[in-house]
C-alpha cells in the first residue's frame, strides 16, 4: 500500500516561503528517495509559492533522502509578466538535501513550430506487460507506485543480458492511472533505471549530481512514451538525456542529467 | 580594440562571498552581453569562492546586460570531498540579471568509458576562413573577440539562405589563440548564432531562458569542434543542445538551453 503521487508530494505552507512536506516510504530505491520524486516535492512547493507551473527546473543532489519530514525554503528571484524565477532548498534534519533553480510560467501555444524527431516507437501500451520481477533481488518499492513498461529489447539488463546500447525506452504511467501534471513529469524524467545498465560497462548505480527538466507541454491523458540514453561516459561521470511524449504525440518533456559512475 | 577573455571576465573579491566585475564592451550582440560571456564572469566568481573548477552550471537569464559594473553574490550550499555546490546572482544596478546554480570539482580521470558519438566532422581549421562580413547589417563586435569558423554548409542563413536544418557546426577559438579553460567553455557553449536561424522558421532571435553547461574535460590546446542543434520548437520555446570536442577528439562540454522564439 501507500499514498498516490498527489498525496506523496503534498506540501503545506508555513509562511515566509517555507513549506513542510514528507518524503514518503515507497518512493525510494533501497531506502533513498527517487530523485525525480524528491524534485517533484520541491517543485510543488515552488510552484505554489510562485503561483504558476514549472517550465524549466534544475536540481543538484547533495545528500541521500531517507523517508521522513522535510522542509522546502523558496526564494522568489524575479517575477515578471511571462516568467518567474525562484530558487529553493529542500532540507531534512536541518541539512540541505536538494537545491534547485527553476523558472515558472504557463505554456504559450502558438508561434513557429517544428519537431525534428518522431515520438519513440514502442509496442502498444495494452500489449506491454509490466515487467516480471527481476531474477536479481527484490523489486524496488517504487515500482508499485508507477507503471513502467519497458521496451522488450531494453529490459534484458535486469537478468544479466544488457543490450549493449546505453538506452532504455518504455511507457510511464502513475499507478491506478492517476493523472500526470507538469510536476509529475519530474518523476517521469528520473523513474526508469539508468540506461548505462544496458551498456555492459561495470557501473553499479548512477547517483545524480544534477538533473534539468524542461516542461514542453501539459500532457494529454494517458501513458507517456519515454526514451533515455547515455551518450558520453568517462572520467567518473555520465550524461543521461531523455524525451517524453504524451498520447497525442506531443513532446511534453526533455531531461538531461549528469551522474556519477561508481562501481 | 578591447580586452581579452581573461581580463574581460576578471573578478575582485569584496568579502563575504561578494565579487565585483565589469561587463565589458565588445562582448555583446547589439548592446546586450552574450549569455555565455555573462555566465563566465559569474562562474569565475563562484569558482574563486569555492576554490575548484566548474563541473555543471545552470544559469537563468532575468534581464538584458548592458556594459557596466556588476556584482556577483555567491552562496556556498555544500562543500564535500569530491563536489561542492553553490548558488549565485549577478546583479547590475541593484537588479538581478543572471542567477545560477552550479556544482564544482576537479575532473577525475579513469573509470568506465564509452563515447557513443564521434567528434563532429568539419573542414580543417586551417582551411576554414573566418566568415566574411554578412551582407545583412554590421558584424557583431563579439566576433572580434572570438574566432568562429562555421561549417560552410551552415553559414548560408547569414545571407538569407538557411540550410533548412536547425543546426550549426563550426570551430571555436578565442582571439589571438588565448588558452581555453573550463570557464571559457561557458562562452563557447553560447557563442554561435542560434541554430534555429538555419531552420527557415520566422524566428528573429532566441533569448535564453535557461542554459546548462556540463564540463566533461579540460580542453587540450587548440580550437574546439562544436555542433549545436534545435530539435523541438513549439509553443514559443525551443531547445538548443550542443557538444564541444577538443583537438584530441575528447568531448569537453555538453550544453542545453531553453530559449524563447520571438518573431
Amino acid at each position: 500500500m501507500g499514498v498516490n503521487f498527489a498525496a506523496a508530494t503534498a506540501v503545506q505552507s508555513i509562511g515566509d516561503g517555507r513549506y513542510g512536506a514528507t518524503v514518503h516510504d515507497g518512493w525510494d530505491i533501497g531506502g533513498n528517495a527517487n530523485g525525480g520524486y524528491l524534485m517533484a516535492i520541491a517543485v510543488r512547493a515552488m510552484s505554489e509559492e510562485i503561483g504558476r507551473p514549472p517550465l524549466t527546473v534544475t536540481g543538484h543532489y547533495l545528500r541521500p533522502a531517507p523517508a521522513g519530514d522535510c522542509e522546502i525554503d523558496v526564494t522568489t528571484i524575479r517575477s515578471g509578466r511571462r516568467l518567474a524565477t525562484a530558487s529553493a532548498t529542500l532540507s531534512m534534519g536541518g541539512k540541505a538535501t536538494l537545491t534547485l533553480l527553476a523558472t515558472f510560467g504557463d505554456q504559450a501555444p502558438g508561434g513557429p513550430s517544428r519537431q525534428m524527431e518522431e515520438p519513440v516507437e514502442l509496442p502498444a501500451w495494452e500489449d506491454s506487460a509490466a515487467p516480471p520481477p527481476s531474477t536479481e533481488g527484490p523489486k524496488p518499492e517504487l515500482m508499485n507506485r508507477i507503471d513502467l513498461r519497458m521496451h522488450p529489447d531494453d529490459s534484458g539488463f535486469r537478468d544479466g543480458q544488457p543490450s549493449g546500447r546505453a538506452e532504455i525506452r518504455g511507457w510511464f504511467a502513475l499507478a491506478d492511472a492517476e493523472p500526470i501534471d507538469a510536476i509529475a513529469l519530474m518523476l517521469a524524467a528520473d523513474a526508469f533505471p539508468p540506461p548505462v545498465f544496458n551498456s555492459g560497462l561495470p557501473v553499479a548505480w548512477a547517483p545524480t549530481v544534477e538533473l534539468t527538466v524542461h516542461v514542453r507541454g501539459v500532457p494529454a491523458p494517458g501513458p507517456l512514451r519515454c526514451a533515455f540514453r547515455s551518450r558520453f561516459i568517462h572520467d567518473g561521470l555520465l550524461d543521461e538525456e531523455g524525451e517524453i511524449w504524451d498520447s497525442t504525440g506531443t513532446l511534453v518533456c526533455q531531461s538531461r542529467q549528469l551522474a556519477l559512475t561508481p562501481r
